[in-house]
């Protein structure tokens, strides 16, 4: 069967996104630094970035879809007409809406009734590829506390934030082995491998 | 010139000891889990263990010479007569006391005058040796912010404490570059270059 994956990059002391995140800053401050490692080492982390978009599947938050932003009808996502996962996205919302098609094979389907079955639909459309929990924070860790993610991957930037939103605030009785590390000078790579 | 080190074990969400810690529990509840790699897994994780105690000098903080009890004139550590550091160990407190010689080469020297003062005791008495801070996470802390640690080498166990000591709470401007990573199915071994 297919795995859920989850990829997320946090700073130092535990933080996806710095304090104070609005429309200019979706990171908060101090955030862009969290992801130096994919744009100015491309090619040194070409790996890890490819397995950030190998899924078959995308489950993410409204709030990554939307940002902190109102919801509106029209929003078409942060991506551009040619999003990068080429794949159907399942966007957990309570707002109902009809999916999104757009170019690339990319299809945004909104899912208002949880996360369960928001992942039984990943994992239909996924077929024997991977499902991705593409984010945001609240997102991974509502499925980290469920019990629904096989591997973390962690991409651990040589940053302190000081403050901002924690990954693994709240997340309880979760089992983990590190099967795999390795890094650059931006950026220190671990697979978690999820006990159940 | 000789280095400043100071190793660190800490869990997957920034804690060096677990929530409630007593004289029962130093580490806190959970937190011995933070260990098992240096008591399940001493040959793999030999180097790294073999690195914590191969400096010339130590410096410590109080509470990790006296833990969190009433400090006593006849209180000689948590270590035995024959404490594994066989060097000098500086503790930092405010009650001078006279120095305390141990078997095999340790002997505790009481410093009541500031981390700086310290940090020069321990490099005279070093040589051409490392310092290292040897903990507790408080005054790994005040040579952090003080920007006076060289390598920091985190020793990041897959656990979740979810409540506890932060290590790098309140830690601001550190700079860091990871040098060095490994570990085993127990622990991630990083080694942060501190920049600055």
């Amino acid at each position: 069967m297919s795995r859920v994956t989850c990829d997320l990059t946090i700073s130092l002391d535990g933080f996806v996104a710095g304090p104070n995140q609005s429309l200019e800053e979706p990171l908060g401050a101090g955030g862009k630094n969290l992801h130096r490692w994919q744009f100015e080492e491309p090619e040194a982390n070409a790996a890890e970035r490819a397995g950030i978009l190998a899924a078959g599947a995308y489950i993410m938050g409204r709030n990554m879809f939307a940002g902190p932003g109102a919801w509106a009808e029209e929003w078409r996502g942060w991506w551009g007409e040619e999003p990068p996962y080429h794949a159907p996205v399942f966007v957990l919302t309570h707002s109902p809406r009809r999916p999104l098609l757009m170019q690339g094979g990319t299809t945004f389907n909104f899912v208002s009734d949880g996360i369960e079955s928001a992942l039984a639909q990943a994992r239909e459309a996924a077929g024997s590829k991977d499902v991705a929990i593409a984010g945001g924070a609240q997102t991974a860790r509502q499925y980290l506390s469920a019990g629904l993610v096989d591997e973390l991957r962690l991409h651990i930037a040589p940053v302190v934030l000081g403050a901002g939103e924690r990954l693994l605030d709240g997340v309880a009785n979760l089992k983990l082995v590190p099967t795999e590390v390795g890094g650059t000078r931006l950026v220190t790579h671990v697979r978690y491998q999820v006990v159940r």
